[in-house]
C-alpha cells in the first residue's frame, strides 16, 4: 500500500484529507504535520475525524520518505515544499493555488512571487470531470479552488458548446471556506444571521475561472462575487449566462446529460440544488434553466467546499494518479 | 390620535406592524384580526412583540370603524377588503401585491383575477425614497415587495442616470420571507445548513421590479433569482449591472450620495453591507462598486425583510399619509 | 443476503435506516414504504440519502415477504404492524416506543391502549452496550428512545455501582428530534436563535429511563427535562447525580473504563463532549466529572439523535439479530 | 443632562451600553474608549449600534471628567480604573466581576488578587428586582453576571420562602456570552451545530450565585454548569430545585406573582420561556413548574445575556443611581 503524508493537517481541508486517507482501502496514512498545532493529537483537535495520530512539526526528510504527499498549505508556502517533495520523487497533490495557474504573470499578479516557477505548467489541473486524462498517472496535481470547481462544473457544457457570451457568478459559501483561523469574520457572532458579499475588489479565484473557461472555449471575463452565508460546510454557485444565441431547455438538458451522464460524482437535478443535498460528499449537484423573461441561462452547482471543493477531490485525484478507481475511499 | 386596525396580524408582517402601531406615539392600535388564530392573544403567539390584544375574526363593519387600516393579507384576498375599507373612507396601507402593479394585465398574468380592478392605478407605490410625494397624503398605498424594495433602492440612482443596459439580481432572503406557514420548505431541518435558489421559473416580484425600473428610466428585463438562506430576518440583493457606458467609482459615489444623502433610512457604506447591520431596523444599507475586470457595476443592498421590506415601511408610509414625520415610531 | 423492508421510510429515522440498509454489505433493501409520501422517490424526498427507490403504500402481504423489517412508525401505529410481521415469521426491529416498556400499565399510562399486548415483554431492549446478549439472535428488538439511549449510556456504570441516590437529566436536542412534521415548533423562525424547554409536565421517555435505571440497580425517579436547541442533528444529556456516597475522579474513571473500554461505539473523553463530535456516527461520546463544590457527579453524553438515537442503532441491533458484526454498515 | 463615559466600548457589552446611553433621553454619551480598537469608529465596528463616535485610548483624566462611567473591562482590570474614577467623584456602574463578591477571600479564590480591596463591600449589587433600595442613589454599582442574573431571578421567590434544600442550575448561553475575542471556541465552525458544556471544573459565577442565594435565605451550594449553544444572544437557565417540603403549583404561582407582579422587567409565563421571547430586551421571562413524578420544582428564566445580562441592566442601574425611572432608555 502506498504511503501518504498529509502536510498541513491542522487546517480544515488537510484534516479532512487525513481522515479520508486514514480510512482509504488502498493508501496508508504515514504521518500528519502541522506547525501551530504540532504535538497535539489530531483526534483531539478534530474529534469527528477520529484520526489517532499526533501532528508533527513538518520535516521534508522524515515526512517526505513516502510514495505521495497531500499538501494543504496556504498559497506561497506550498510551492517550496512541493518542489522539495518532487525532487525526492514524491508524487504530490497540492491543495493550494500555487500550481493552478499555468501563467506565471497571472499567478504573480494575484499571489505575489512564485516559489517554484520551474514547476509552473507542469501540474495537471485536478478537476477529473474535465481533465481526467491529464490527472491519470500524473506526478503533480493542483486541486482546483472550491469556487472554480463548482463554477466550472456548472458551466463546462455551455462553454464547450460555445454558448457563453458573458457570465455573472454569484457564489455563496459556508464559513469553513474562510479557514480555521479565528478572526472577526469567522467569529460566530459576526457570521450568524448574516449574509455578506466579500472580495468585491477582485477575488483570486477569478483568474482560475477565466483560465479554465477559456480553455473550454469560452474566452470571457467572468464577473465573480462570493458571499459568506451562516452555515458550516457547503457552497452554491449561481451562474447567470448571457448566451451567444437563443437556447431552449431541451438543448440545455441534452448538453448536460451528454457531458455528465457517466460521471460518478456529478448529479443533474430538475430543481435547483441545495447545499444540504451534497453535504459531506464528493458530489456536485447541478441544475440548469432558461429564464424565459430575459433569455439568460441559469446554471447552479452545489458542492461541499471541504469535500469536492478540497479534500475529497484531492483524494479523487490521488486515486487517478495511482491508477485506482477514482471513487475509492470517497464514495 | 388616529385609530388603526391591523388586518391579518397573525402573519409575521402583520404582527410586527401591530407592534409598531401599538407603540407609535401618534397612532392608536384599535384592533388586530386574524382568521386561523382568532381568539388567541397576540402576545401568546408572538411573545416578543408584547401586544396585549386578542386576535379577532375580521369584520369590516366593526374593524373598519377606524381612521386607517393596515392590510397584511395574501395577494388576491387583500383586494376586496381594501375596496370595502376604501368605500367606508378608511385610509389603507396594503402590504399585499394587489395594488403594486399599475397594469391589470400584468397583475393577472402573475396573480390571477384582480378583486378590485377599479382601484388599480389608484394606489401610491409606497417606497418613500422614490415616491415620497405620491405617498404623502395618499388614501391608498401599496407597500412594495421586500425584493423590489431592496433592488430598487440599490439601482435607482443608476436607473435615473440612464446607466443600466442590463441587470442580474441575485437575492438572498431569510426564512421569515417564506411566511409563517409550516411547510417542508420552512421546516428547520430543511433550511438549516442549506442555501437554495427558488422561483427559477419566474418570480412574481420580477414584474414589480421591471415596472419600477422602467419608470425610473431603465426599461430592462431584469434577471431575478431569489435564494433561501439559513437565517431568520434579513435580505441581501446583489445587483450586477451591465452599464450603458463606462463608469468609474467616483461617478458612482456621486450618484449615490446625491440620491441618498438626505434620506433618513438609507445608509451608504464603503464595504458591502451585511444583513446583520440592518436587523430590526427600517434602514437599507447600500454599497456600490465597479468590477475592474469586467467593468460591471456591483450594487448591494441589505434590508430586514420584515421591517423595511414590509411592516416598518408600511408605518413609514402611514406616517406620510397622515402628514407626520416619516420616521415616527420606527427609528 | 437477507432482505429487509423499511416501513415508515418517509420520516427522518426511517429514511436514514433505508440508506444504511441500502449500502449495507450484508443486508439487501427490498422496499421502502410510506403513507403520506407513497409514490414519491426517496431520493427526491431526501436527496442526501441517495436511495433510488420509490416509496410504496405499505402492504403487509407484499412488503412482509422478507427476512427482516425495520418499523419506523409512531407509537401506537407500530404495534399492529409488528404483530402482523411477527406472525409471518419476519424478524423485526421496531423504532417506536411500543415494545420498550415491559409493563403494560406503564405503557398505557403514557401512550394509551396497546395494540399487541401479547408481545409485550417479548422484545429485547435494543441498547447493545447494555443488552447485547438479549439482542443477539432476537426476533423482536425495541430500539430505545434517543433520550434514554444517551442517558442510560451516561449513567449505567454509576447505576450498576449503586452510586446513584438521585438524578436530574437536562437534555438538549436538535430539531430533527421533533420529527418531520411541519409545525409551529419546527418552523425555522421558531427554532432559530432559540432554546426552549418542553415536556415539563412529564415526558414519555421518563418511564423508559426509570425502568432501565432500576434494572441496572438504581431504582430512582429521574427528573428529566428536554430542551430544543437550534441545530439539525445531535443530542446532549447533562446528568446531575446526587451520589449515595462520596466518589472521586479516579474511581469514576475506573468505573467508566471498565464498562466501556471494549465498546466499539462508546468514546470516553476527558473534556465534556460536543454534539458535533458525534455527528452522523453511531458513537456515544461520554465524559464524567465530580463537581468539587457540591460533590455531585456530572455525566455528559453526546449522540446523534437520528443515528445512535434511532437509525444506526437499529442497524446495530439488526446486525446482532443476524449474528453479524454489530458495526457492519455503520462504522 | 449628566454625562457618561463608557470605558471598554470595544467589547459586546460595552458597545451595547454605549448605544443605549447614546439614545437615552436623560444621559449624554461623552466618550467611548477601547484599547485594541482605539481610533476605529464605533459605527464601523458595530454598524448595528449606529453610534457615531470614535473609540479613544482610555485616559482617566480626560474621560473621567464626567458625571458617571460605565466600565466594561475584564475582571482584574476594572478595579483600578473604578478606584481612580471613584476618587474623582465619578459615579460608576461596573460590569466586571470585581465588585460583585463582598468577601475578598472568595474573590481572590476565583479571580486572583483584587486591585482595589478598599472598595470591596462598598458596591451595591445591581439586580434592581432584588436590591432596588441599595442601588437607588448608590455611587458604585456592580452589575451581576449574566448567569447569576437569570438564576437569581428564577430562584429568589423560592429562596426567600425557605423552599430550597438543594439546586442544580443547567444554563445555556449564546456565543456572544463568550466575548468578542476570536478563538477556537467562538469560531463559527466550532459553535455551529454544536452544544457544549464548559466550566465543569468550577465556574466563577458559582460563588456569586451562592452568595446571593444565601443572602436571600437559601444557604446552599448550587451545582452550576453552563453550556454553549449555537445562537448569538440569549441565555436560558433551567433550575432543578429539591424542595425542603412538598409544594404545589398553586403555592408556586402565588410566590412568584407576589414577588414579581409589579416588576416592569419580569414576565411570568405559563409555558417555559424561550430565549427568542426576550431577545434584545431588558426582560427576564420566567416560568415555574412542579415535576409531579419527582416532586422537584423546575424554574426557568430566559434573558438576553447582553441586555438584561449586562448592558441594559447596567443602564437600569444607572437610572436608579440618578433617581430616574429605571426603565428610561431601555423599554
Amino acid at each position: 500500500m502506498p504511503s501518504v503524508t498529509v502536510f498541513g493537517a491542522g487546517g480544515y481541508a488537510g484534516a479532512l484529507a487525513a481522515r479520508l486517507i486514514d480510512r482509504h482501502p488502498w493508501f496508508e496514512l504515514a504521518a500528519v504535520t502541522a506547525r501551530t498545532d504540532a504535538g497535539r493529537r489530531l483526534d483531539d483537535l478534530y474529534p469527528r475525524h477520529r484520526v489517532p495520530l499526533v501532528l508533527e512539526e513538518p520535516d521534508v526528510e522524515r515526512h517526505g520518505d513516502v510514495d505521495a504527499a497531500l499538501v494543504a498549505y496556504p498559497h506561497g508556502a506550498a510551492a517550496p515544499l512541493v518542489a522539495a517533495l518532487r525532487e525526492r520523487g514524491v508524487r504530490v497533490v497540492d491543495l493550494s493555488a500555487d500550481f493552478r495557474l499555468g501563467d506565471r504573470a497571472a499567478y504573480e499578479q494575484w499571489y505575489g512571487e512564485h516559489g517554484a516557477p520551474e514547476l509552473l505548467g507542469g501540474a495537471a489541473y485536478g478537476l477529473p470531470e474535465l481533465h481526467r486524462d491529464e490527472v491519470t498517472g500524473a506526478d503533480l496535481v493542483a486541486v482546483p479552488g472550491c469556487y472554480p470547481t463548482a463554477t466550472l462544473l456548472a458551466l463546462a457544457p455551455l462553454a464547450r458548446a460555445g454558448v457563453i457570451a458573458d457570465v455573472v457568478v454569484d457564489a455563496k459559501s459556508g464559513v469553513s471556506g474562510a479557514g480555521r483561523e479565528a478572526t472577526e469574520v469567522t467569529h460566530f457572532v459576526s457570521a450568524d444571521e448574516n449574509v455578506n458579499p466579500y472580495g468585491v475588489d477582485g477575488h483570486r479565484h477569478s483568474a482560475e475561472i477565466d483560465q479554465e473557461l477559456a480553455a473550454l472555449g469560452a474566452p470571457v471575463t467572468a464577473t465573480f462575487v462570493p458571499h459568506l452565508v451562516p452555515l458550516d460546510q457547503g457552497e452554491l454557485v449561481s451562474c447567470y449566462v448571457t448566451p451567444q444565441r437563443e437556447i431552449d431547455a431541451a438543448e440545455l438538458t441534452e448538453l448536460y446529460v451528454d457531458a455528465y451522464c457517466d460521471e460518478p460524482f456529478v448529479e443533474l437535478a430538475a430543481r435547483p440544488p441545495g447545499v444540504r443535498d451534497v453535504r459531506e460528499t464528493n458530489i456536485a449537484r447541478i441544475s440548469v434553466h432558461v429564464d424565459r423573461r430575459s433569455g439568460r441561462v441559469l446554471a447552479f452547482a452545489a458542492i461541499d467546499n471541504l469535500w469536492k471543493g478540497a479534500a475529497s477531490q484531492a483524494v479523487q485525484d490521488l486515486n487517478l494518479m495511482f491508477g485506482r478507481d477514482e471513487g475509492e475511499g470517497i464514495s
